[in-house]
């Protein structure tokens, strides 16, 4: 188990709220996976209930949520082992767009973005991945870098737009203590075909509007 | 080549607008296809281009929309024709929820219902197939019972909502002249594979809104 702590300061400097523009725009941050099968959680699916009483996620350990990376570490440091291990970059904003380039490339493929707003850290995994041979499909989910009490305090939006046909998935986001994999393998994201991927790009890139919110019963709290 | 005409006063009677309450809500109609592959369409998926300056529906000859059909007849008669041999019910108002029962049954199925709105008849097809053996999805498309012409003047959203996910989709219905079977086979439509149908539903039924929009350029025709 090790730590990337250097430039902490630097990627967990203080959240901005408010005063940016509605819109950003990136291009995408590709990560390949060599290995798909390298890597099992043993945790379960679901940790809600589990550790309910969990606040002090300074001291939680966890895996690298990247699927062929076996770093592991207190998630106080997951956000700066994403940029600096996996140059993950960090859109500010409470709606931004992102836009995933070289979506014919062959699966299995993450695109992968951190989103900060309302104080916390997201992480947006699009993933490319053939669960039927031949039939690549791509999943697209939001997790929170946080615990799972934490994320139940937000809503995740994301959004497609384009040639007169729009889609629009809306859900709470995961925390990374979870497993990205088995929500991927659940089906509980957005789930888009190659025709629907196809209809929704442009030149091979596909924008996704993204939107995070808190949730009225947490608003107060996640503001602190 | 027969017709369905009789109580046909009944079923075209003035469409209703406004005074409905916003929210009406129907259980399924549920339309088997005993013979999959019995219907083949020569028309070409995309007919807009083709007869942009077909404005007379009333004389367009078609098939019944209905996958295990073998109807043909004028544009106007289709709405008799779907009430009448396959019973397929009519609801009324901007906005309406569709409850399609028993989602668990096996593919090949079809879920039928007409919406009556904005001076037009559409037709939902929700239809349970097997694109990949053993994984069945769930697709659903809404057709204006009109031209292309006239189905470019509208926009259809559907509308899943439940355990605190929300899945939209949005895009301009298709005209019954065009072939739903290539809608769908296309993927451009709302598709649902067995995890989210089940996430969405509710002991085994899926509750779809359904809401319909003039577009702003054809709004004042759409309302003669």
């Amino acid at each position: 188990m090790w730590y990337v702590s250097s430039r902490r300061a630097v990627t967990q400097s203080a959240p901005e709220q408010g005063n940016f523009p509605p819109h950003h725009l990136t291009h995408h941050h590709r990560h390949h996976r060599p290995h798909p099968h390298l890597r099992h959680h043993a945790r379960p699916h679901h940790l809600h209930h589990q550790e309910a009483g969990l606040h002090t996620a300074q001291v939680t350990p966890c895996m690298c949520p990247l699927f062929s990376c076996q770093w592991e570490g207190h998630l106080e440091v997951v956000v700066p082992h994403l940029r600096q291990m996996h140059r993950v970059d960090i859109l500010q904003g409470a709606e931004i767009v992102f836009l995933a380039t070289d979506m014919h490339l062959p699966a299995p493929a993450d695109w992968i973005i951190m989103h900060s707003c309302l104080g916390h850290h997201f992480l947006l995994v699009l993933r490319k991945q053939e669960r039927h041979e031949g039939h690549p499909q791509f999943f697209a989910t939001m997790m929170l870098i946080g615990t799972p009490t934490q994320a139940d305090c937000f809503t995740y939006r994301l959004e497609l737009n384009r040639n007169h046909r729009r889609l629009k998935w809306e859900a709470t986001p995961r925390s990374v203590l979870e497993c990205v994999d088995s929500v991927i393998t659940d089906g509980d994201c957005l789930v888009l075909n190659t025709s629907l991927a196809q209809l929704f790009s442009d030149n091979g890139s596909l924008a996704i509007g993204i939107a995070i919110t808190a949730t009225e019963v947490c608003s107060s709290e996640a503001e602190m």
